[in-house]
């Protein structure tokens, strides 16, 4: 059983942190209790919030913690989506977001030295102002590197430049124990020994806490243009999507995104999307290093898709441009987030994409229940959003909560069934967190979970590190 | 203490296996005693050598090597160059030779399923046919997919691309007990638990035994051109490098390969390099989807090379051009080998390669020794080969043994030191195996051996598989 924060280990607290790196008022603390997720009943307040200002804090902190046997949920930007940072077991909350520095964009290197609480928006910048670029893209740039990494975020570049495991070359961690290690480096391979690092990519603050990372960064691609191309079809998009690996032309992004979605968000945010024809959308971004080749890349795939259904092909070829029409699209979520229960992550075979939007749609259609889906085409990663609402005519309109309680229920499991039967996975991007944990086990057998469960024993024998998630 | 392997006990493997999957005989077992490093005296016969046609009789042969303790080294094509597969415990080698099936190349969501035996280059005829791309080329073809897995191989082309890690999606394992699972699919992209297969990638066949995989594949690159630019300095050579990531080019591969080596790879292979001139070359390789692309690239490089000492550029454009070069390339470790004691594997941060290049010059000298070094200038992987023969005028000729491996020694403590100082890594793509050990800990701390040495336990209690390497 899991210690109390007595007063006597607050003061122990208080002499690592200081008094104005701790949290326990009950007017402030409830803000640590949650994530994006929608549902409150997972929320749970901390004992205490503990923001550590140095990685040698972090190891004080989390080796009196497991002396005294106390829960600590490390927490980034919190904009998770499926409870990962709720310290669903009380203890101790360990904020990140004093730890934002930049330490370093290490030009000749290629590389980003940041501590785990630096915001993505400020490395973005921070990059872009060396002329460097780093192509992971997760929807919230309020995100921390910390948390991107503890889930192993994708995002939409995902298509052409992988995901987040891709470009972490070093880490700076601190053990449940308190012993600080440092793994990988400025160093672009490396087969010496086994790869803790990429085990800990990924595990959702429950193997370690991640401090500091080392980020391999690319040169910036000289242009980058989007496309946005609508179709009355849904299915006449995504069979677009392998005409472009036919013509051997590799997309930063290919995103498909229905209309209905975008209306919602052209009025939250009072902007206009390119084009007000068709039902459904491709988004494709392409790269290129020149503006013949640029042209080239952009007819190829504009006679494709006409050739395959298109209305019609709009393009942002502007930066201005193009920050309207990728803003619109990363902020689809938050336009619909008051009316959404979950959002799914269900990843699939990429040719299945087809098959497992029809089994949506079905599905929407039998538990009428609303179930807009969007995603990355190229990837075969689709977030299909649980709606606790209506869209009819325009307008949303809610649903009785003992209604979509029942509903959501029966439209996980057949969305999780008809995943598994296509050999997909349940998290492509988002992690595992408290919500899927009841999942894992019908996606994986049961070997494959005793032995991650026999891992995190080797890294935190007392279990006080985020205890609750990933597994039931 | 590990069992021999009774009468009983072979009976039990023939039931298994077939009797013609069994090698036992002393003229035919010594092929199964060592890998391409060059020493003898670290080679060992295995008591039997056992080639199992499927999963489910390396699963049999592990469960029973499991019940009765006795050590099982997996072996693929036996390319490596520290001692990876040599069974130094003695007991069974198991030899996925007869796995040798590619049982899809899946083009519409881009995949290969294979097994483990598949070599290299059978998996790329068979990727090329289908029109589609895998770009690791680690030097040697006739490696197999396991063990290219098994050491995270990562090659030349690893600059643009990326390494074995970033390619591998899904990996059918059996483990120490028997048990066979399934990680990953088809998938581009997992956020669904510990990921245990990247774990297992790099891991050198002592955590389980890959049997199956799924790789993802890439639209082939229209257009590949190699350029070869003779510098007579080295340092001008590897200055050039960053000159290509400020121009925003990222090309495929960058080497840098002195001279001599290429003299006697011509005179081994009987043919020609396109170019006499020099001390020293960089070899450029580039992709592009446009002969205008292609040439204005080729140009951008050639300005900033010849504006930092390069004599000139040559440029092989035809695939058959291209193929020579690229076989030169390939062939300098066949052509050398036989006076190489060790190939270093050091990966140093990319800005650091000068100096790790003028501090292996300098130890050169004051050894008296012969060691030429060549590698991937791009992403640190530096190779230097410590030689067992002077070259001088053009001629090869040996130095006594107990005068090298006295230098020995030194030279290699010297390059680790110096690549310990700089943030470098013993092994960028080549392993640990048994020729590295002893370094792991000079270069790794304690605590992350001991977590490393703890996962081996959950995996392989009885430590059965391919024991006695990587860890001392």
């Amino acid at each position: 059983m899991y210690k109390k924060i007595t007063p006597k280990i607050r003061k122990e607290i208080e002499e690592i942190v200081g008094r104005r790196n701790m949290i326990f008022e009950s007017d402030m603390i409830q803000d640590y209790s949650h994530d994006e997720f929608s549902l409150p009943e997972i929320a749970r307040e901390p004992e205490i919030v503990v923001k550590p200002n140095q990685a040698a804090e972090v190891a004080a902190v989390l080796r009196l913690a497991n002396e005294k046997r106390i829960p600590v949920t490390a927490r980034g930007g919190a904009t998770g989506l499926c409870g990962g940072c709720v310290p669903s077991e009380g203890g101790i909350v360990l904020s990140l977001e004093n730890m934002n520095r930049i330490l370093e964009i290490d030009e000749p290197n290629q590389m980003g030295v940041v501590e785990a609480g630096v915001r993505l928006m400020d490395f973005y910048r921070a990059v872009e102002e060396a002329g460097l670029f780093f192509p992971p893209h997760p929807g919230d740039e309020s995100a921390m590197i910390g948390g991107v990494i503890a889930t192993n975020a994708g995002g939409s570049r995902a298509v052409k430049y992988g995901v987040i495991r891709n470009y972490v070359k070093g880490l700076e961690v601190v053990l449940a124990s308190g012993d600080l290690i440092s793994l990988g480096g400025k160093i672009m391979k490396s087969s010496t020994g086994y790869n803790l690092m990429n085990l800990i990519i990924g595990s959702e603050g429950t193997l370690c806490v991640v401090t500091k990372a080392i980020i391999s960064l690319l040169p910036q691609p000289p242009l980058a243009r989007s496309l946005i191309i609508p179709y009355d079809e849904l299915e006449n998009a995504i069979d677009s999507v392998p005409l472009m690996a036919k013509e051997k032309i590799l997309p930063m992004a290919v995103e498909f995104i229905p209309r209905e979605v975008i209306l919602i968000t052209e009025k939250h945010l009072k902007k206009k999307w390119p084009c007000s024809e068709g039902k459904t959308y491709l988004l494709i971004i392409l790269d290129a290093s020149s503006e013949e080749e640029m042209d080239r890349l952009s007819e190829t795939i504009a006679e494709a898709c006409m050739g395959r259904g298109a209305i019609d092909v709009y393009v942002a070829d502007t930066p201005k441009k193009q920050e309207e029409v990728l803003e619109i699209r990363s902020m689809i979520y938050e336009a619909i987030k008051a009316h959404t229960i979950e959002v799914l992550d269900i990843t699939v075979p990429r040719a299945e994409i087809p098959n497992h939007v029809k089994k949506i749609n079905e599905v929407s259609r039998k538990f009428d229940i609303w179930l807009p889906t969007f995603g990355h085409a190229a990837d075969g990663n689709v977030h299909t959003h649980i709606m606790k609402a209506r869209f009819e005519n325009g307008e949303i309109s809610p649903v009785p909560e003992a209604e979509w309680r029942e509903k959501f229920e029966y439209v996980q499991r057949a969305l999780y069934d008809d995943c598994k039967k296509r050999g997909g996975i349940i998290s492509g991007e988002h992690g595992i967190g408290l919500v899927k944990k009841r999942f894992l086990s019908f996606i994986l057998d049961k070997k494959q979970i005793e032995i991650m469960r026999d891992l995190k024993k080797v890294f935190d024998p007392q279990n006080i590190l985020n205890p609750g998630k990933i597994f039931e």
